[in-house]
């Protein structure tokens, strides 16, 4: 979908695990953050968009999670409606509150992600992606997982959400078919490492060597610990406003949203796109570029397998040389097109229906030459990837976005 | 808002206990049903936003429960949005849809909503309604209504959902205020009774006597079984096209949704509008229309003292006389100005986030002139409120939406 939407202000909680705050004091930090960075009031915020995904199973607050934060902060009144996506809630929310700005209803609307995941019980949290599958499909996704459990030294399948079985599937089926390596797997991570050494707001700042993913526990095959995201804390908001707004605002270097495209998944045939490939060539073709163009991406590497795939689906390189990009350095801070300089879900965390915005906030402030030691000298265009839960072979919902200076 | 959409087609599952069926069947019923009434394949959906506000307690099913219905029809591949509002879903959905298609950016959108709310285990279809509140004052409201039940005959307070106690002590305080009557409370309940008793697709279908509500079971003073909606499953869809698009199919009749107003709650103070007013007043005023102009409207009765303070709220009588109004007869089919023809919440149903859609399902068949023994003469201006969840002393999201044909 084509728009024109201006990111008028970001902010985001640092990801981590916060046993003492609740999606209140998560959810108006990073409102009030985006807000003061926006420069307006709250009083100013026509509409909302709130997107969470697992707030039922582990808080107990269903429905109208939107209205319980920003009530607390006095935002009542205007029309808050809660979106739900799994892991692509936050982009959900963006994308409603850009269509909602471009098409001249509102002209000032804040999209508003945030997640409480972390439990005492961790069994809990890992539960609480269950219900972003089909549930009818669960048992038998859980047999084919406990075969493949069989064969792992030590087998304990429990202690980790499924979605690392999934991931692992689509890591060794690549493996297999592209020789792609184990040790590439680790390149990402600890590339994503170092981004997130850089970044203040990552849930994890050490920078790892390949070595030590490598050596880290092992968690599913080839998948290391560090080669999967973790459980985290969060919220990452941003204040959207129309042209005019922002010309009122004097917005010295406004980034402008151009273009979202969502699919949701499907079963797809082995010679058909999936979610992610239909995205990015649609947005592409809308936005009138391509990945040569690109100067900056986030993308949702829910594992380090899931980035060097993404290379592919978002064209970066052909398919099956998402190993060798990641080997050349050219997606590293410094390289040709850097990914996931906030260090990604990997590193800076992944905070489910926040992540697709905390994306957002770090490409906002890439193209605003304000991202400190992780800068990407001039960067003009930027690409978001965030996509959510499964549906037969596929994500159940997946969004693109471009955005420009 | 000011919209321009047209209501192409609508469907709906009746309303009732369904223990075999679940949100596939129940919500792909309603689709198949909406997009035939329109005359268009599921091809040609462009995006879907689905309300749905208790799957994930009753069910598991969260995060992607649009994506999980619609692909068991092979609808897949389109945006599909997840909107969750508690009782207002369904109307949120709807909203979304209206907005994108207003604003020429889909010309062919559905909005489902879908409840599976009954369970075995009736006390789990009742504390899925505690995710509809402020979980943090969940306490203070328990111990409000533990105090209340303790001076109630037999103190049965753990058989019914909290909302019945918050809508018992908003009736109580409408008698004490403004002499208003539970024979009063029992008229609203026994004439949507003679409505759904009249709709196929009611929950219950048999006419109650005055005499038959008073004397039914009391759940909580003063409201008795009949007074209260109940606990049930069920689908509502509407299929919302452009002009262009409706100009395209033919259709001879095209029911237009001009306006909708949407607000969340806030602590309003004793002399401010609440929610309802707030949308109501608006809502006139936007669509250039009064109370008086309308022809039939769908309200929501979640009990019956409800029906009558919406009397009040949405302009239909001066502030106290609801009470009078129900007992004019001017509300009940043949009179002035026909509220819950379809039998509204009480009587049709109300399974949460279908409810709003049902009210829509309803409403455009009134205006088509295809509600058969229901039938309003000669409704050209419908209105219906819809809403849902509690923050503060207000709703937490509340609709109100202007059609006509």
């Amino acid at each position: 979908m084509r728009l024109n939407a201006i990111i008028a202000g970001v902010g985001m909680t640092r990801f981590m695990k916060y046993p003492d705050k609740g999606l209140k004091e998560l959810g108006t930090e990073a409102v009030r953050s985006a807000v003061a960075d926006a420069g307006i009031d709250l009083a100013d915020i026509e509409a909302a968009y709130v997107g969470n995904c697992a707030a039922g199973l582990i808080t107990g607050q269903e429905s109208i999670r939107g209205q319980v934060i920003l009530n607390t902060i006095g935002v009542g009144k205007i029309p808050i409606i809660n979106v739900e996506n799994a892991c692509a809630s936050g982009s959900s929310a963006l994308l409603q509150a850009c269509a909602m700005v471009t098409a001249g209803l509102y002209d000032v609307v804040l999209a508003l992600g945030v997640e409480k995941l972390s439990h005492p019980d961790k069994l809990r949290s890992f539960a609480a992606f269950a219900g972003a599958v089909d549930v009818d499909e669960l048992n038998e996704m859980i047999a084919e997982m406990t075969k493949a459990a069989a064969s792992e030294a030590g087998g304990a399948g429990q202690n980790r959400s499924m979605f690392m079985d999934v991931y692992a599937m689509a890591a060794r089926a690549h493996m297999e078919r592209y020789g792609t390596t184990k040790q590439q797997f680790a390149m990402v991570a600890s590339k994503n490492s170092f981004h997130g050494s850089l970044n203040p707001r990552a849930q994890f700042r050490e920078a790892l060597t390949v070595e030590q993913v490598l050596n880290d526990r092992l968690i599913v095959e080839p998948l290391t610990r560090s080669m999967c995201s973790p459980i985290g804390d969060g919220a990452a908001a941003a204040v959207v406003v129309s042209e005019g707004k922002a010309r009122q605002l004097g917005i010295s270097k406004p980034v402008r949203v151009t273009t979202m495209v969502m699919h949701s998944g499907w079963n797809h045939r082995e010679d058909e796109p999936d979610t992610v490939e239909l995205c990015a060539r649609e947005a592409y073709e809308q936005a009138g570029v391509g990945p040569k163009d690109l100067n900056v991406i986030e993308l949702h590497d829910a594992s380090a397998p899931a980035e060097i795939i993404g290379y592919e689906q978002l064209g970066l390189c052909p398919r099956g040389e998402g190993g060798k990009l990641v080997e050349s350095g050219a997606t590293k801070l410094g390289g040709r097109l850097p990914v996931n300089t906030s260090g990604g879900l990997l590193r800076k965390g992944h905070p489910v229906g926040a992540t697709g915005l905390a994306q957002i906030v770090e490409l906002t402030e890439q193209l605003q030459g304000r991202a400190g030691k992780r800068q990407v000298e001039g960067a003009k265009l930027a690409l978001a990837q965030n996509g959510g839960g499964k549906k037969g072979n596929d994500a159940a919902a997946m969004l693109v976005t471009i955005l420009e200076v």
